[in-house]
């Protein structure tokens, strides 16, 4: 359903829809919060507190009654106190037999605990159903009403009607519910909300590095250089000539990268002749980081295109051309057009326009929705058929671009190569050997292996 | 699985696969096109009606019996028949009994009447087991096979068999069931088709407003003025240059707009001292409406940039750079390149691509896929880490670019700043506001307040 | 949840969480694959297999029994083995009664069997439950830890208990269990995954062949003539120039054939005065590809804009510019500006930008996540008011732009007229009709019988 919609509905408390009494032990932040929307989607609140003092931070609806009271009011029970202070509990085993008991905590650090919290607290009550749900939402945001984001409640426990249940209030609040399975799966979902980009922290770190290196090689070649031996002053090179040097460097090797561990890979497999051994842990890793690899590669495609596009808009280079168009007037002269140079210019504009449209493509079908339509069969046709495609192209567009230089010394300063060339270096390999790869005579035994014949089957005893 | 893989499926009617009657009550157009669906599902289909002349309408397959007869023949009956008629359900309460009824009608106007239809059904019949369902998918699209859009069919009711039974029918007609929950929900979803947009509204009309504002202003600047006093026709400005005025200035204030209510909430927070109490309404619903507002702002600035890239393929620009050159030529000399004009035109460039390229992100991690990928810590990161970023950014790029003009009279015609100066307002204030309260005495007890502490605990009281 | 923490997750094998056990039948790959990543999952393994030797290809963690060994061990049996070999089960009948048999098989070809697999195994053993699943789940992305394509599994069967079980063991290895209802969904559940885009077929091969005609089309017009009659070697233009005619032409093209459908059926509504009769097959098929039309219009469209931002940067493009301006500078004077160029450029360029614009907000709401978020007004909303509003402007550009060569004779080289005249019959007409389709004498009948009103009834008996 419509997300903003719901949200506008939670503002307004619909006291005529009057659902049943839920019990929250414990009166901090996040037991607040989620007292304050349960009132509001309709449902009756009691609150579990050792004061039974009424607090003034209380939901002013909700009744404030001593653990066992409150407990006794409601069938399903919410523990909003932290983990250490779950003995307490224990005391009130006989009371809460029966009740589902949603635990909502959260740890301050991934499996800082043997046993995750949910599991914890069955242990200490096995006489209660556990479910584990709503850690996963802000107490903020719950409260001030601006979800935003993913309003998925991650629910898991071992009881399936208890787990009805509490899904049944995390869909009556707004939210949409998302199955886990069993409580066996808690330690995930707890740690689901501790993780900032963790697949992207590699990929992101290679490519700042890399970004780096080829900006300060960059600075080195094109302005140092020019200043110190030609006088030059180009310092203005930093805002857009070398980023865009830098750009299709970098995603060029990037997306390299995406390929490279597949090779590495048909490599192994051939060599041990069989796919039952994992692979050393760094392909492993490697092969899982290939999407974020794509994606950054992307990122870096993506500011080049622009990057090139507004180069007409620079006061440099209408200098430059006014220069050269000026230089011919005043020598009363109009140089012919010269047809290699066309070709070239066009041929390396169109390659770069064709590789840049694939990527975008390849880009689109990551998106989580369009990849959940896709079949495997079609996953595959996209990501390695496209994907070549795509590296072929980007690779033929910086071999036609940058071709003209390999022989001239001048591209030669300090007797360093331009980067492109650095930058070819990657590619071209992943090319050549999956050219080499895809021939008959090692397809045919590679295909094998991957539908599990075993070359050397005594190998693995 | 594949929406359109289904969709061809559905055109081949199955009819080996003979699954259950079902029982449609009603005639009408919607009760008919479900009909045929069902028939071509495999379900064998019966028709209630006062008339139980068969009529040609009615799909071939399909028997009419009278009500109660029909109703008999099926445990799943659809109430295909408008509210003001359900009355005439009552004397069959009896028959009904046990019975799922499907209540799939739609009202005209938002919450028309104070309890759903549903609600009202189950009333009317508490023998039997109301399920709502159906109503959010259009007659036209499931007769005609063309449900390009959502196949969700919203379904809720307090019985969790009888809902199965209903989802299980969905699925089989090629649709996505949503639980929804209890039948309480029926309200949202009876109100859920006849919203057109409801979040977009506000942020729609205040751009057209300001875009409007905005467009005669420039009209008024750049050819009224320039026409009145220097006598040139500008007036195909209208065609691409104002508008390419006007798009920067409504991306830059709508994306300030999107980070002022934050701004003012925090403000409110400081001064109250506590979270708990509500927000002015304006400042609530101005805080549901950031996505939209943000979003819309994305649209100009990508406008921006297209209008931006088009200008070297202008007549009018092609004029006025052969003019500047001829005139050099005619002259005999060539301007030397103006370092400062470099380093200004490359610095804004950049700056603008960056912010642009952060602003593009925002987007695609606002799309309902990704956001879902993302928890809660990574999406608070991205959209307001990276949001501020692209705000710095962008203010940058209008600073740098008009900076030159500020001091310069000829910028002030008919003493009116130019527009870039008026949208540097509100995103300035933005900027200097937050560099505030990001400083630690202002901070620290923002946060503590954010997590629960009270200034003044009496003050509720 | 983050699919790739799952998948960190799901390398590390976390031996304290013991599960149940699990049976496999057959020692295949996918029996192996399957068997490999439930150990990682903490599940206990048991194969049944004919020859109980240890074989040293099966997870070293599981057992390797009979089959009726084994199926006593484990309440859910996955069947690994081919259709084929299903009736070696019968004389296991007793022993598998009350068991959950997961079907995992998958065909050769599309409806390769009368029956599903999973219903055949259904009557082959009556007694046990059977569930459909893990079909769609590649053995080798299962082994290797790189779902990076959906991991969707489409879930079906009977037993709503047993399919619980089974997505449950679904949701333990880390995939989203999809339920699909009951086991008749098995037959579409089993021809999913021998798919390739076969909703694209169509679209992509009229694509290929449309832009095959016009790419000679150009080539023997804009090369081949020029070369002949002008003695000028263009053939460079083969890179950019000619796709840069094809492309758009191609857009307009297929935008239209997205309408055109839409056109036919109101027209064939029009005249039959019914909606309860079908569509010819060809506007049935035609209709249910409008879709992937358009997308393909929109990536034609994409190409366009950026080969015409690149102009600039094209040798070509510098050399004809430096050209015209060296010879007015060589003649001593300045050209001044053409109101009506600068007009009819920029207007033909803020045509183009606003279609191109809408075209690709078409685009983005065709993304299944967002038009999952619209209801179905909104959805109509925005592909039939925008989508004519982007038909529009796309068609306006295309006349504004070649407007002045209608009448020119050199446009027609060969008597043959220019592309971008064919590329408009198309869009014309369907416009043009249209507009008559809405005038109210048009428009009333054909919504009445859209609601389901017929001029004839006796028509149809």
């Amino acid at each position: 359903m419509n997300k903003n919609s719901s949200n506008i509905m939670a503002l307004a408390p619909n006291t005529s829809n009057k659902r049943e009494t839920v019990c929250i032990f414990g009166t901090g932040d996040f037991g607040r919060a989620l007292g304050y929307k349960m009132i509001q989607s309709g449902y009756s609140v009691v609150y579990g507190s050792r004061s039974t003092q009424i607090s003034n931070l209380i939901p002013k609806d909700a009744e404030v009654l001593s653990h066992a009271e409150a407990a006794q009011k409601a069938t399903v029970i919410i523990i909003a106190i932290q983990r250490q202070h779950y003995n307490f509990l224990t005391p009130l085993a006989e009371i809460l037999r029966g009740k589902v008991l949603v635990d909502i905590s959260n740890n301050l650090k991934l499996n800082q605990y043997p046993e995750s919290n949910a599991e914890y607290l069955a242990q200490l009550l096995p006489g209660s159903k556990v479910v584990k749900g709503f850690n996963t939402v802000s107490a903020w945001a719950l409260q001030s009403g601006t979800l935003d984001a993913s309003r998925q409640v991650f629910v898991c426990g071992d009881d399936a009607e208890a787990k009805q249940m509490v899904m049944n209030i995390v869909r009556t609040l707004g939210l949409t519910p998302v199955d886990k399975g069993s409580l066996l799966a808690a330690q995930e979902i707890e740690n689901y909300p501790l993780q900032l980009f963790p697949m992207w922290k590699f990929p992101i770190f290679l490519s700042l590095g890399l970004t780096a290196f080829f900006f300060f090689y960059c600075l080195a070649l094109d302005v140092i250089y020019t200043y110190i031996y030609e006088n030059n002053n180009f310092s203005f090179f930093i805002a857009i000539t070398i980023p865009n040097r830098v750009c299709p460097v970098m995603a060029l090797i990037l997306l390299a990268l995406v390929y490279l561990p597949g090779i590495f890979a048909a490599i192994i497999q051939l060599y041990r002749g069989t796919k039952y051994r994992r692979f050393p842990d760094w392909l492993d890793k490697w092969m899982l980081c290939r999407k974020q690899l794509g994606l950054i590669a992307l990122a870096f495609a993506c500011l080049h295109a622009v990057f090139t596009l507004v180069a007409p808009l620079r006061a440099f280079v209408s200098w430059r051309t006014s220069k050269g168009i000026i230089s011919q007037a005043l020598n009363n002269k109009t140089e012919p057009l010269n047809h290699t140079t066309a070709w070239i210019s066009d041929s390396y504009l169109a390659l770069g326009i064709l590789g840049f449209f694939l990527f975008v493509l390849l880009g689109i079908t990551s998106l989580p929705s369009v990849s959940n339509n896709v079949n495997w069969r079609e996953f595959r046709f996209v990501q390695s058929k496209l994907g070549y495609l795509a590296l072929i192209f980007c690779t033929a567009h910086t071999l036609v671009y940058g071709g003209k230089w390999f022989l001239s010394p001048s591209a030669y300063k300090w007797y360093l190569p331009n980067i492109y060339m650095l930058s070819l270096v990657v590619p071209c390999a992943v090319l050549v050997v999956k050219f080499v790869l895809i021939f008959p005579c090692v397809d045919k035994p590679l295909t094998r292996i991957r539908q599990g014949w075993e070359r050397n089957p005594k190998y693995s005893e």
